[in-house]
């Protein structure tokens, strides 16, 4: 039962329609996701402090509904921090969209691009009606619709003979100007409970997207959207239960990964894997303290073996180690083992001109590990993000 | 009792003696501070789990000795990562400050540079044993003698009728190439014991050095070490304690927003202010999440008064706020109360231009605040710290 991608393989019984708001110029920026049939769905939102009303709206009906008619999108306006009038802006988007495919059930909500602005809810209103004329467009044509700073639209289909998975997603990095936004939807055409369904994305996100990251920022407009129809007619459950898992998984993995390589001003992809540990928690908060070390992204863009940052940046997290214990390597190339080791210079300034560089922090104690991905810091990403709105 | 600051002002009893081993190109990198009776001192670490080998050594002194000699130190290597031949050449370079100086009491040891790189410990020696010839350098040598990155000599003098404080530091941000090192050695001719030394340099260092930040980084040679030899005569309790502790505070001040200033690229410094807190240290994450953000500090380079980036960054807390309580200023410019306000555009992009921006955000709660020191993250941040060792 391979896997493959393809225009015919889309889940069936959903409708992706898109129209232009003029919230972006020349681009539609109003995505809306209709399933002919209501369905089962969960979500995972931003735990930022300041949710953004689309966010507010959406973890309602999460709580409220057991079934959605599908997901209403505007990109250009992230109608964050936008009080009263952005919940009801929110609801509204919700309550037209009902209206547009005569539904029964209410859709899931979201918005990204700038904060502070207030929704143009008659021109939002106008090109959610139009939508459903558009009922046609392929997946691509949906990645494009939520787009703000992405250079491509994101998108990833997952096709078995007996249930397929579609996902969309947007951001260049977490960091995006519009306050680094990460939306993602999956329809699957397969049937979950909502237990199931909430269970299998909570599992999936933190294999993927929880460990992704550019440079740490937390969006007020976050989301990720799992709906699950049931129109194939397979039930998850056993085999196919596991195999839809790992197909989810897959498909955000490949998703997040286009969101890194979209960082803004990015050369490369930074994959840190930090092992060797007593605890898992342990190996996360060193992979991160990696990952995030700003000498170590800017290390990583000059193409330098800088394992002295590596070391310090793990010690950074004030955990007790064993120094004589700790290995430090850049890819398959040892540079540290409780001391500086001598290495073949050339091999690995050729090995750090690639794309995708591993940094593996062993710890030498237990077996527990945890990989963190992210991309280098170049004078692009802050050129991107000083001159923005000016 | 005004402060004063000037040539004569150095605590009495202190002889500073600076020579060249070689670690540097053309300049002095070894330092003698040497107080002519035996000395309290109080210390206060990286907390890095990488400690370098002088941070090791140090550490043992402040367990084990009642009294100091002074302070030895060296810029070029950091003698970290090195192992146990690391601690074998701090503890050398102690035992050769105190033959140079005929001294009963060990010296506290300091390192900055390179990691990784071992010491070359004949050189050193060599270059310690010719300090005291040079025992009438001022302090601004002996400031030079221990800069890296730094582009100006750090030092600060404040004298009284009764006592005096000296104090010199290096650093350029917390984020130099060479780990990032913050060292700091203050010397005064006060009398107090090392409990009082103790309490009084962990509170100073709290409300200066702890507050400021460029990139988050710890070093693995962190250390800020006080030395008091009373030789002024003048015991600290009452009154003088209480001028003692304000004098200290401000010298750890005025040197730490030198290194602020000094930041690799920096062109402004941002002052963070989180008020209006139930909880004092709800108001220190907020402060730092804020000071911390490359989106806040992006923003600020390219003078862009994007309050939407500084209320993500407070949400990425996580903490409980109500929204509508929530105000966010640039300087006396409010931006943000509840909702967006409608401000002076040309107003803001005046105070922007300034060398020193003030971010409040008032969270409308309580009297707690707490204030963060940073920089703006620029281009040249990235250049310099990608394009070091190659």
């Amino acid at each position: 039962m391979a896997e493959f991608e393809g225009k015919d393989a889309y889940p069936e019984g959903y409708f992706f329609g898109s129209s232009h708001a003029g919230l972006k110029q020349n681009a539609n920026d109003v995505l809306l996701i209709y399933s002919c049939k209501p369905a089962n769905f969960a979500c995972v939102f931003t735990k930022n402090s300041f949710p953004a009303a689309p966010v507010v709206v959406s973890r309602k009906i999460a709580e409220s509904s057991k079934k959605v008619s599908g997901i209403v999108a505007n990109s250009g306006c992230a109608n964050a921090a936008t009080g009263k009038k952005g919940i009801e802006d929110a609801q509204e988007m919700v309550r037209v969209a009902m209206e547009a495919t005569k539904s029964e059930y209410p859709f899931l909500v979201a918005s990204t691009g700038v904060i502070g602005s207030k929704l143009p809810v008659e021109k939002v209103r106008k090109a959610i009606m139009e939508c459903p004329s558009t009922f046609s467009i392929p997946g691509e044509e949906a990645a494009k619709a939520i787009m703000t700073t992405d250079s491509f639209p994101k998108y990833c289909i997952t096709k078995y003979s007996d249930f397929s998975i579609f996902g969309i997603t947007k951001g260049a990095g977490m960091i995006s100007p519009e306050m680094a936004t990460t939306l993602t939807f999956i329809v699957t055409d397969a049937y979950a409970d909502n237990e199931f369904l909430k269970n299998s994305l909570l599992e999936a996100v933190e294999k993927t997207y929880n460990r992704i990251s550019v440079d740490g920022d937390m969006s007020t407009n976050d989301c990720i959207y799992l709906i699950a129809n049931g129109v194939s007619g397979t039930k998850l459950s056993g085999e196919t239960a596991e195999r839809f898992q790992k197909s989810l998984e897959n498909s955000l993995m490949k998703l997040a990964m286009m969101i890194v390589k979209d960082g803004e001003g990015a050369t490369k992809v930074i994959r840190v894997l930090a092992k060797g540990f007593y605890r898992r928690e342990d190996a996360r908060s060193v992979a991160k303290s990696i990952g995030d070390s700003l000498l170590v992204k800017t290390a990583i863009h000059g193409e330098d073996a800088n394992w002295g940052r590596v070391l310090a940046a793990a010690g950074k997290t004030c955990l007790p180690f064993d120094d004589e214990k700790v290995t430090i390597s850049f890819g398959d190339i040892v540079l540290f083992k409780g001391e500086a080791l001598k290495y073949d210079e050339r091999k690995v300034k050729e090995y750090l001109k690639g794309n995708e560089i591993t940094i593996i922090f062993d710890a030498g104690q237990g077996v527990e590990e945890y990989e963190y991905i992210t991309c280098d810091l170049s004078e692009e990403y802050v050129r991107i993000n000083a001159r923005y709105r000016s």
